[in-house]
Parts: C-alpha cells; sequence; structure tokens
C-alpha cells in the first residue's frame, strides 16, 4: 500500500479528519430534514453503528431551521448539504452546523459564495466543495470527467482561497471508477486539503457496495483519502458497514468483528451457510474486533482456524471448535452454531 | 490503470485464458459432485449467468467419476479441484475435465504429483497451482504470509517445468487483502503464467463482496489477473455477478445492465427505493450493456440521465423519464415503474 498522502488536518466539530487522524466514515441522513424526530432517530441508529459525521440535505429554510434541534440532540459532527440556494447555507450556519458542503455547479455567483464564506469563517466552520459528475457548472462542459471536475473544485478552491479561507474538504464524485480515480489523483497533488472519497449514484446494496468498493478502495490504496462515504439506495446503516468493511479489508481501521466464511463446495462435510448466518446475527451485537473462521471441510479449516479467535473445521456432520488455534470442542452439526455461539460469548 | 500484464496464453477447453483474452469468470459447484444430477443443474444455472470455467471438488473416486457425465452435460469447461490424493487427479483426467486443480500445501509426493503431470500432458489438460493461505505445506511455515505463498507456488512451478509441463496457471489466496495482494505482486514478476485471482474464505455476501472487490479489484487495476472467481458463503450465482460486477466497474468487461441508482436523501421528492428495486428485477432477463440511471431529485437526476441509455430525475411526487438523455415523458410517482420498464423494453 501507497504511504498515506499527507494532508492538512481539519477540525469538524470535535472531530478531526486528515493529516494522521483515522480515515473517518459518513452517511448522510435519508428522512425529511423537516421531520426532526425522525432524523434525529436516523442518526442515534447510524451512531450506534459506528457512523463519525452526518449530513443532512437542506432544501428550504424549514429544513434549515430544523439542523439546530436536530444538533443538539446527536453526537457528531452535523454537516448541511446545500445546492442552489446560498441563504440555506447562511440559515444553516447560523442554526449551528459543523460544517457546510457546497456545490459549485449549482452554486455559481461569486458575491453569494463570499457571503457563505463569511460567516463560515467567523464561525470557523469548513466547508467541502462537494463536485458531483453529474452537476457540473457549464463552464466546464467541454473536457473530459475528471478534467471538468478537477477544474471545477479547483476555481472554487481558489476564490476561497483569496478569501483567506483555508477550512476546506474536497470531494470529486463520479459513478464511473476510472474517471474518479483520475480525478482525485490529479487534486491530491494539486492541494494540501483533506479529501473525501465517494462514488456518487453506486447503485443497490450488492453492486453498490462492489463498486464503492472498488473506487474508494483503489484511491485509499493509493495513500489516497481522509473520511468516506459510501452511497447505496438503502438503509443509510448499510452505508456505514460498507464503509467499515472497506476499512477493515485494507487493514485501515479495527471495528468489530470479522467473519471468515469458506464458500462451501462438493467437499463441505456440513451445511455452513445457516452455521454462518447465524454466527453473523450473534456477532451483530459486538463492537470489539474478533475473528471467527467458518470452514467447512478440513481443507483449508484448521489453517484458518489457527489465525482466528473463534474458528470451525468441519467434517462429517460434525466439526472442530477452536479458540486461538486449539481445537477446544468436537460436537455435532446440529450443535455446532450454539458451540460457537458460547465460545464467542466466552471471548 | 496499469497496463495488463502479458501472461502467457492458455488453452482450457474451448477457452483462452491469459494474454490478451478477456478476463474470465469462473465458480465452483457447492452441490456433492457424486449427485450428478443436482451438480450438472447447478452448472446450467450457472452458465446462464455467464460463468465461463466451472470447478468440481473431487472428495472421492466416486465424485471423480461423475466428472465424465457433468463432462459431457455442461458447454463450459470443467476443473477438477484435488486435494490430498493424487489418484483422484489421475481420474478425472481420465473422466476427460478440461483442468486440474492441486493444491501443493496437501499434495506433496514427488513421484504422485509426476504421475499426474504426465497423464496431463498426454492429454493437453492444464493444471493450476493452487496455493491456499489456509494449507501451505509445513516446510513453508516460517516465513511471512505472502512469502510463503509465494515459495510453495514457484516450488511447485520448477517441479513441473523440471518435467517439461508448461500448461500452467497459479493462484495465492488468501483472506487478507494485503498478503493477497503482496504475493500476487511477487509471482506476476516471476513468471510468464495467467494468475487466477481470489479471495479464500470472503465470507457472506455483502462483506464478501466487498473484500473480494477490492483483493481482486487492486490487483486487476495493477494490470494483474487473467481469470476471477469470487468466493462467498452463498448460492454461486451470486460469485458470478459479482465477478460480472467488479470487471464491468473497472470498464475490463461489458456484461448485461447497469443501475445507476442515488442514494436519496432527505431532498428526494419520489420514494426512489422501490422503483429501484421493480428496475432491477426487471433488468435481471436481460443481457445486452443498457445503462439506466435513477435519481430522485433534479441535483444530479439531469446530469446523470443524460449519460444514460434510460434514465429517471424525480420532482414533486413526479418524475422526468430520460431516453438517450432527452425528456420523454413526465408522470406521477407511481407510474414511474411502469414507465421505465416501458421505456427499457422499447431500447
Amino acid at each position: 500500500m501507497t504511504l498515506r498522502r499527507n494532508s492538512k488536518p481539519l477540525r469538524i466539530g470535535g472531530l478531526t479528519i486528515g493529516g494522521s487522524s483515522p480515515i473517518r466514515i459518513q452517511s448522510m441522513t435519508k428522512t425529511d430534514t423537516r421531520d426532526v424526530a425522525a432524523t434525529i432517530n436516523q442518526i442515534r441508529r447510524l451512531e450506534e453503528y459506528g457512523c463519525e459525521i452526518i449530513r443532512c440535505a437542506v432544501p428550504d429554510m424549514e429544513a434549515a431551521e430544523a439542523l439546530g434541534v436536530i444538533k443538539r440532540s446527536i453526537h457528531i459532527p452535523l454537516i448541511a448539504d446545500i445546492h442552489f440556494d446560498y441563504r440555506l447555507a447562511l440559515a444553516s450556519l447560523k442554526a449551528g452546523v459543523d460544517g457546510l458542503r457546497l456545490n459549485p455547479g449549482n452554486l455559481r455567483n461569486l458575491e453569494q459564495i463570499a457571503a457563505v464564506v463569511q460567516a463560515a469563517k467567523e464561525r470557523e466552520t469548513p466547508i467541502r466543495i462537494g463536485v458531483n459528475a453529474g452537476s457540473l457548472p457549464p463552464s466546464f462542459e467541454g473536457d473530459s470527467g475528471p478534467q471538468r471536475m478537477v477544474a471545477a473544485a479547483k476555481e472554487q478552491i481558489n476564490f476561497l482561497e483569496a478569501l483567506d479561507f483555508d477550512l476546506i474538504k474536497v470531494s470529486l464524485k463520479a459513478f464511473d471508477i476510472p474517471q474518479t480515480i483520475a480525478a482525485y489523483r490529479a487534486i491530491a497533488q494539486d492541494t494540501p486539503y483533506p479529501l473525501h472519497l465517494g462514488i456518487t449514484e453506486a447503485g443497490l446494496p450488492f453492486e453498490g457496495s462492489i463498486r464503492s468498493a472498488l473506487g474508494i478502495g483503489i484511491l485509499l490504496w493509493e495513500g489516497i483519502g481522509d473520511t468516506i462515504r459510501v452511497s447505496l439506495t438503502a438503509d443509510p446503516v448499510l452505508e456505514v458497514q460498507a464503509g467499515y468493511e472497506i476499512l477493515k479489508c485494507l487493514n485501515l481501521r479495527e471495528y468489530g468483528p470479522t467473519l471468515v466464511s469458506c464458500p462451501t463446495c462438493g467437499r463441505a462435510e456440513i451445511d455452513l451457510l445457516p452455521i454462518a448466518d447465524e454466527v453473523r446475527g450473534h456477532l451483530k451485537g459486538i463492537r470489539k474486533p474478533l475473528k471467527v473462521a467458518l470452514c467447512a471441510c478440513v481443507v483449508n479449516g484448521p489453517g484458518e482456524a489457527r489465525c482466528a479467535d473463534v474458528g470451525l473445521a468441519g467434517g462429517k456432520r460434525k466439526g472442530a471448535i477452536f479458540r486461538k488455534g486449539k481445537v477446544v470442542k468436537v460436537t455435532d452439526e446440529d450443535k455446532l452454531a450454539e458451540a460457537l455461539r458460547e465460545e464467542i460469548d466466552q471471548i
């Protein structure tokens, strides 16, 4: 893995993003922001799953004003997502948000942007320059996708810097992976600011997590990226879970249990799928790092179990349960899930 | 993306792997190989989803003999997966398989391996040297994970080459992503043979696809890899679908429809989730490349729709349907799924 890019650390609420701080996981609410109770409930649920920053859409003034109550009822930094109307940014700052996301594709009036920057500066509130391939400013329509995204971001960065404002974070999101990677690589070389990674409109959970893992993961592997948001057409809890999976797979962060489980094949001597499902359900309540390895036969079973906290290697309608690499029990197939649950609880 | 590594092309049945041939998608049956009817059914289902090579476990002689009937009843190359007993490899060759996978971790007797290589040579049948981190030969226990895997593969490669056999494919599978990448990078430089990529015991579909996308995807991005197998504790059809998603996301292959769909947020003016689910269901029967983009609001909706064959941008309880970037219909929310289905069918 390439050494992590040395970005300029940025404070967002009580959290640091960039520099040597952990890659932060964020999400966005899918409730109507004006429905304060529903929005707070969703954010609290996301907090339980480890979401570290939350963003809310601000389609109108009522939504901007709702952010005040929301902010006081949650425990993680709150970002206002602003498109089209700079007054929504001003109202969100007034409501006390910890950060703004501005889309340079649909906020183009320099005087209006200057007013927002001035208000953000007074409150020391950071701004993300959030470029999307689907909503680029018209002046950049000629160039290739990545060039257009980078140009849109740089134009806005230059404008903010000219106003002596540097509490900046940048994102350049697209659906296309090679384009996204090209754009982030370019901006990573050109600016010192922390980068927020994401793949826009990545889709439903199955395809969307694969696409997000590839786009976000290849960039992180190249040392690029300080905070990530997986976008899925689904419950936002899945976005947070997918985010942690990406970081865990690249050994960038530890978070909760890891379930190693074999695909099974014609060699399987136990029916592993229901056991794996049951163990996964049992692990849901656990937040500590814990590695559980389930294999349906003896080919890799003992080897994988040796590297896990709790392991299972299947045999003929039986299974050996391992703890820290040592067999602690051999039991019949129908009692394996229970035996695994017991071992997990003891650790 | 790095230029693809120039591997030595290899024929497996009617298919070429490596060189400039497309990255091939493979899977493994999860039925009891001795249950010939169930195994053939599963393979035919996998063929429908685009599986290009199939592997079956060969735990005993009855399974080896079953491969003959299976081979004659399917349309894609059949590989016998051999562990522990070289006689199962000989019997599988006799049954007419298109390839063997040998695990150097549990097939150690050189005379026995030589007998298999001799029989494979007579039939011009390729052998995959399939190393797994969970079942390495004991002699390499001292080194680090990637070094051990590479050493186990190279020992076997050297032995096969000394027998004047070069119909070789290599895999070095582990659960850990950085270890897997380090191992494949090393073997890619050391040998000319095509590489089969995979992450072992990657887990249940959600985590397993993310882990596989990262491990396989980062290597493909670096130009390494000629055929891939996603291992999931699930229906093998999901393995094939995940494989194609990975290749599609990296623009390495086209296969079937692509659904761009926004995560929705507090700005959404239509309920996109059920529409996205319905459209996805409708796209299942389609094998041609087709891009459908669904956005719940006007921020990125028109922009994304412009790049898609069929698009939707949501508005107030209504939506605009796009075809090749042009609005063809504006309709109420409850009729959007139907209108999208119609547009898709017309294309």
